[in-house]
């Protein structure tokens, strides 16, 4: 079997990536898919997951191989492959696939996360709106999750800036929903792309939502919430970004509206109060890597940093928030260095973090 | 001449607290009202002060004793009164003399200033009126500038829940402004009280407001800004807080309620965002000061920081906002063990700061 069958084939049977990131240690890809049923029972497996991996994994796959052909614009992307987000490697339950449809190569780019309210106010709806519109006129992606509310409006800011927008689903690819956005579904693969952990057929489960949005924040240097009640998905959404050591925006709403309530207790525990889309790109990083400062700056900027993290890193992988705290500089303006330097072929993103490139 | 005598002639020269307090440690207050001119301009007053101090203040004294005379509600406050605001005190440029029309005991009492807009939104002042309403039912002193709007609701809520309210005027206190307020300052003076740093016969000008602004800031524990547009005057008034290391509160808005701009900056500067009663109350001072924790736990908490207060306390006078950064408490809980330690006997409020009294 190929690489990208084996990737699919663990991925079928539910394997964490934290937990394949440990197995990798020991074996590699093909030798762990290769494993009999009662060896994988012995390292961890469960007995139903022996038996799906041994005996019907293939068919899984197939499902997903088949899905692929159908359409040039059908990527499967497995953890490691070029294009699989370094920023969503560093998370804790990083998924082994992602397929996509649309621009695959957009998984890589400085994204936005904007999540928020099913049910949001009329001032919501257009402060998501045009929120997404700056933020896509100054280069930065959108990423949000499509449901109906502040999800749908934030990608339609996007698209009517002109620019792209990824949308990461709680379900295959071959689904729609909410059904009632079919015709922004369809926009999104032209300008931007779907993205999800789930195989092609599967269809959306309720527990299946909250597990996107670790995708959504994963994917993202920080999130921004428009408009959440107290005890929301979006404010699980701001607690994993928190957690993952990214930077956590809130828009501020009227006293006595109730999808406000979930933004202020964020502010309260330290989200960063957004009046204006300035209040978002005042990140430094942002900035340097939309070119709005110049060249030189960047330049400057970007050397002081590469210089800083070249010095920390060697052959044993470090993480992104490991990397800033010991450099002393936020994770945003981290990962946009170690993207730079990625690029430049001078450091790679492996299992576990990044380590250093030596020239032979 | 008796002591008030010369507190109001030196006040009437508008002389500062500050100046006050450093030619206090060369001489009395009855050897300064006595210098002759010369003298005066030779220790740094103007010619124009000097020459006020020696043939003009007997007019003013008699101006403001006429108006003590005139009912028993008028109260003169000199800077060594009982009944002085310690918490007044300590700022930088507080007035030598008080005039007060109404209850001048609750000049000492726990008093938490609410700003805002002239010109609020309807949700501003429903706001306003509310918290206004809810800190008055807990049994804090509601205090604030009886101007148009913010102020005015917030005088009104502390009046309709049943409770008492300090205004502090821009203008003596035979005038009313806005005269639109004549009803409502008859109201305050019935159920709290005027206070006022100008002569009775003194008339609103510009320049009077903002000062007025440091003395509703200075009496209180913290200030909440209900409304605000950025560059108002409510934002000096926040600033002033921060200088004195009071706590600031701020009520956030709408997006796009241009009223709200000011309460988001003043959020992004570190403002506590208040979306409930409960987020002003919860500066524990307040709670233990009203009585919201049980006896026991009370006299624990103060005891606790009585005796470090003590411990860093002599004959120097500190000021509170010292005091706290020794002991690493908040400033507010200084201020009101400082109240109970006052109240005991055991420490005394000075210029310049607080002393300890040693039982002889």
């Amino acid at each position: 079997m190929d690489t990208l069958h084996n990737w699919l084939a663990i991925a079928s049977v539910g394997l964490g990536g934290q937990r394949y990131l440990q197995l990798s240690e020991h074996m590699s890809l093909a030798e762990l898919v290769a494993l009999p049923a009662s060896t994988l029972q012995q390292i961890g497996f469960t007995q139903r997951q022996a038996q799906l991996l041994c005996y019907e994994a293939s068919s899984w796959v197939d499902q997903a191989l088949q899905w692929q052909a159908e359409a040039p614009d059908h990527h499967i992307i497995p953890f490691d492959h070029q294009l699989y987000p370094p920023l969503l490697k560093e998370t804790r339950q990083p998924p082994l696939v992602l397929f996509v449809k649309g621009a695959a190569e957009l998984l890589c780019q400085p994204q936005m996360a904007m999540v928020g309210s099913r049910s949001p106010s009329p001032t919501g709806r257009k402060v998501a709106r045009q929120l997404a519109a700056e933020l896509t006129q100054t280069g930065i992606l959108v990423t949000s999750g499509m449901a109906r509310g502040i999800d749908s409006e934030c990608h339609q800011g996007a698209l009517q800036a002109g620019g792209k927008t990824l949308a990461v689903l709680g379900h295959g690819l071959r689904q729609v929903y909410p059904s009632s956005n079919k015709r922004l579904a369809a926009d999104i693969v032209q300008a931007g792309a779907l993205v999800s952990e789930y195989f092609p057929n599967i269809r959306a489960r309720a527990e299946f939502f909250p597990q996107r949005n670790r995708i959504v924040v994963g994917l993202s240097i920080g999130t921004v919430v428009v408009e959440a009640a107290l005890k929301s998905g979006s404010l699980i959404s701001a607690q994993l970004a928190v957690d993952y050591n990214r930077e956590v925006f809130a828009v501020a709403g009227a006293f006595y509206n109730p999808q406000a309530a979930g933004c202020h207790y964020l502010i309260q525990q330290g989200a960063k109060l957004v009046t204006s889309v300035a209040d978002i790109l005042e990140e430094r990083a942002l900035f340097v890597d939309n070119g709005l400062l110049n060249q030189s700056e960047k330049n400057i900027t970007l050397d002081l940093c590469s210089k800083q993290l070249l010095d920390n890193l060697d052959e044993q992988p470090i993480p992104a928030d490991l990397l800033a705290e010991r450099v002393g500089i936020t994770v945003t303006d981290v990962s946009i260095a170690l993207l730079e330097l990625e690029l430049a072929g001078k450091v790679a993103a492996v299992p576990g973090g990044y380590i250093i490139v030596r020239s032979t």
